[in-house]
């Protein structure tokens, strides 16, 4: 075996195709010699290996969750804070218009084969006029359907960035644009969010970090894992920097009119003058249907600047694997335009009386600050651990909150910002209620007033 | 602006987020002096260019059709052989219980939220059901739910390779295996497959290409563009020879039991005694539903050569942009258990009296070889172009088809097989009747049935 193996190396080593016909030519080593460089061709038996880019494909909220002992209280009934899923409970569903849709779209008969990687026109001209507006307009040759936001994300990631390029990323921040660059080679730089200024964009730091090599820079707004929404000077502040420096904006937007009564959402291209946008989006989170992976792209570009590159370089790269599904595709025209306007506001409604509950909720708890979120699904909160000396940070907190309450919240470690966790507002009122005076018990236990300071006042 | 931007970069080039909470500290040059190499830090403009990813992602069949002149004659309607969607006619509509499989998933209101990245178990069991068999075990964890084949084939190769990696692929075959793996900086070894043998591989020339760089070899059973189906004992050849060099095996097994009736339709698993196979298939040729992207990939590892790594690598990739469409995974099961036989059969039965029709008018052209497929949708014909001295390849033949007679068939060079062109043979079977006599007419203008030896007998 071993030395068969030797053989084929010996002869078949090197030889390559000639691409139509070959004639299978050997390259025997007629003297049977044996040298280094044939030596170390022979395969050793089976040793198959993943790949290096599978290996950086990594995850942190399952690396985190994983290493976690989530063992619940045997007494108490689990609760998940941690599902970033608005369906899970059953008290958000879809509307009836966008299923009827659905099943328009299969008695038609029409959506089976397969649609343009991009996407079908009609469907591409339906979110364009969805999202067009005079300040930023958009047509069916601006937008590019994806599986999903995701795919939306990794489209637009592998695009802009080569190899040893750097994008900056919001911290805290959506997991994806970390696993997905640094699988791709692609260094990433964490822009802070203030917690105090309703985690708005440290911009002077934002703007440090810019240099030759970034070729993108990522805006989650409303954002997760925050709730926070930007306002119109904020974003414009953001737009001045990427202008200044000549960055593409890669707007995470999937949470786009996910907004509270009060506050305005404010896409960011049409505030854009010259700084050229992709903007990514999908019917996950606004109609309440993530599983159905329906995800796109607007390439928002009225001076030109991506140039036909970048629009080429997306239609190249969705042809890997085709676009989305086409019975959703084929239903997206009407689940745009006749979904009822009652249905987007009662989800607002909803998720904002279920946060204001949680916010006001978990402020009155000594050691806890919560960051009042103004969008999207999501609250930020603040442990102060000196205050809970048992735990060494948000994950300890957490896995011990499981243990002895058995609610879980996600520790923020997994979005690169510790001594904080996330709470997903999704769930129904009254395992929020009851999550909350849980987590009032858990603090109650664990808080200590005073901590002694360990310092040493001479150093 | 040109030294506001220079500014800038002086200032802020290379300083590094701390990953949670930066202070924006800016190393400014005091002296505000300028070395070279902040020069060169210096942004010209607005430069953005695609990433050399999406450069290098090619589609030959693009590539080669757009480059093709394709007017056709305005007196004869156009009948395009070369579209490799069974739907696109209307004559091959899917089965009832498969749009009805759909609508229950719907209506169950339980497949809108975010199933697992590999898909939800219940349906990943039903595909093991399906293809298991006592000489190649399934269970659920063997499945990942892709979207599509095209999904299911770009995670296997990533999983597998890495740059610098070769990987053995059929010529002529599915261009995407090519698009995917030079993206990737994985290279392509071409192995012959051989017409005149019903298009078995050369294993000579397969196995003169192997070398301590090949990852993977991939075998498409039964073949696209061949329309060829392997007997059990040529399988067992082509695994002898990745078993002596230890090499997986990607089986692309999307047309899975579309063989012809006198032909079996073998998968490579139940024949794999050591070598650990990849096969990928899904829902779009069989079932006539490519648009809605369901795909999987079935992990045969009975020996645990795979090993967890694999399996673990797949999992990761499958995490970037999460698994396919909900609703038809919700649907899965009833489509793989309900539908009935009669479905496959007359599709087959249509299939196979559709590409005999067309064999055996194309074999008696002139100047023509048709290769006789067993299964799956398409037929290769052999352009012995000797005969026709005005073109100079497969794509001038075929273009001039174009500009002639109306009739499109996909020019081989789209497969790197030149001097070949592909037909599908799931159009109406009177477009196909039509189809070819205009083909003889089109081959008797241009026939010559004796061309000059142009060659110089002195040299
Ligand atoms: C900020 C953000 N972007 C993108 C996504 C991904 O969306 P999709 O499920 O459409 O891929 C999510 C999902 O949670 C998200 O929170
Ligand atoms: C051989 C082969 N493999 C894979 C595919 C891709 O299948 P899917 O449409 O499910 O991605 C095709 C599609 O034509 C094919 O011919």
């Amino acid at each position: 075996m071993e030395s068969k193996s030797y053989m084929i190396h010996t002869n078949g080593n090197g030889v390559q195709s000639n691409g139509v016909q070959g004639n299978g030519i050997h390259h025997v080593n007629k003297k049977g010699s044996v040298n280094k460089a044939e030596l170390r061709t022979r395969k050793p038996g089976w040793n198959i290996r993943a790949s290096e880019m599978s290996k950086n494909t990594l995850n942190p909220i399952r690396a985190i969750v994983d290493g976690m002992k989530l063992t619940p209280n045997p007494d108490k009934a689990m609760i998940a804070l941690s599902i970033g899923d608005p369906t899970v409970f059953g008290n958000l569903p879809t509307d009836e218009t966008i299923l009827q849709a659905m099943k328009d779209a299969i008695d038609s008969h029409r959506y089976n084969g397969y649609a343009p990687s991009v996407g079908y026109l009609q469907s591409r001209e339906a979110v364009a006029n969805f999202y067009s507006c005079p300040e930023a307009p958009l047509e069916g040759k601006d937008v590019i359907l994806t599986s999903g936001c995701s795919q939306a994300i990794e489209l637009c990631i592998s695009v802009l960035c080569n190899p040893g390029d750097n994008i900056l990323v919001p911290c805290p921040g959506f997991s994806l644009y970390k696993t997905l660059a640094v699988s791709l080679g692609i260094q990433v730089k964490l822009y802070n969010l203030q917690p105090e200024k309703s985690w708005e964009i440290d911009l002077e730091h934002m703007e440090s970090l810019i240099n030759e090599k970034t070729a993108c820079l990522i805006v989650n707004n409303p954002s997760n894992p925050c709730g926070s929404v930007y306002s119109k000077e904020h974003l414009q502040d953001i737009l001045a920097v990427a202008s200044k420096h000549c960055i593409p904006i890669l707007a995470d937007e999937i949470y786009g009119d996910m907004v509270f009564p009060g506050y305005s959402c404010h896409y960011m291209a049409p505030l854009s003058r010259d700084v050229p946008i992709l903007s990514c989006g999908g019917l996950a989170k606004r109609w309440l249907v993530p599983g159905w992976r329906m995800g796109w792209i607007l390439i928002h570009d009225r001076n030109q600047t991506f140039g036909s590159e970048i629009r080429e370089g997306l239609v190249k790269l969705s042809q890997r694997i085709l676009g989305p599904c086409t019975i959703v595709q084929g239903a997206l025209e009407s689940i745009l335009n006749s979904t009822p306007k009652e249905f987007l506001d009662s989800t607002i409604s909803f998720l904002k009386s279920n946060s204001e509950l949680c916010f006001s909720a978990l402020s009155s708890i000594p050691g806890l600050t919560p960051v009042r979120p103004s969008g999207a699904m999501y609250l930020m909160v603040g442990i102060e651990m000196e205050h809970f000396p048992e735990f060494r940070n948000d994950v300890e907190f957490t896995e011990r909150l499981v243990t002895e309450q058995s609610v879980f919240c996600l520790p923020a470690t997994a979005f690169e910002y510790p001594n904080f966790f996330r709470i997903v507002v999704t769930v129904p009122e009254d395992m929020m209620v009851e999550a909350c005076s849980r987590i009032r018990e858990f603090c109650k236990t664990h808080y200590r007033p005073d901590t002694q300071d360990t310092s040493d006042p001479d150093q």
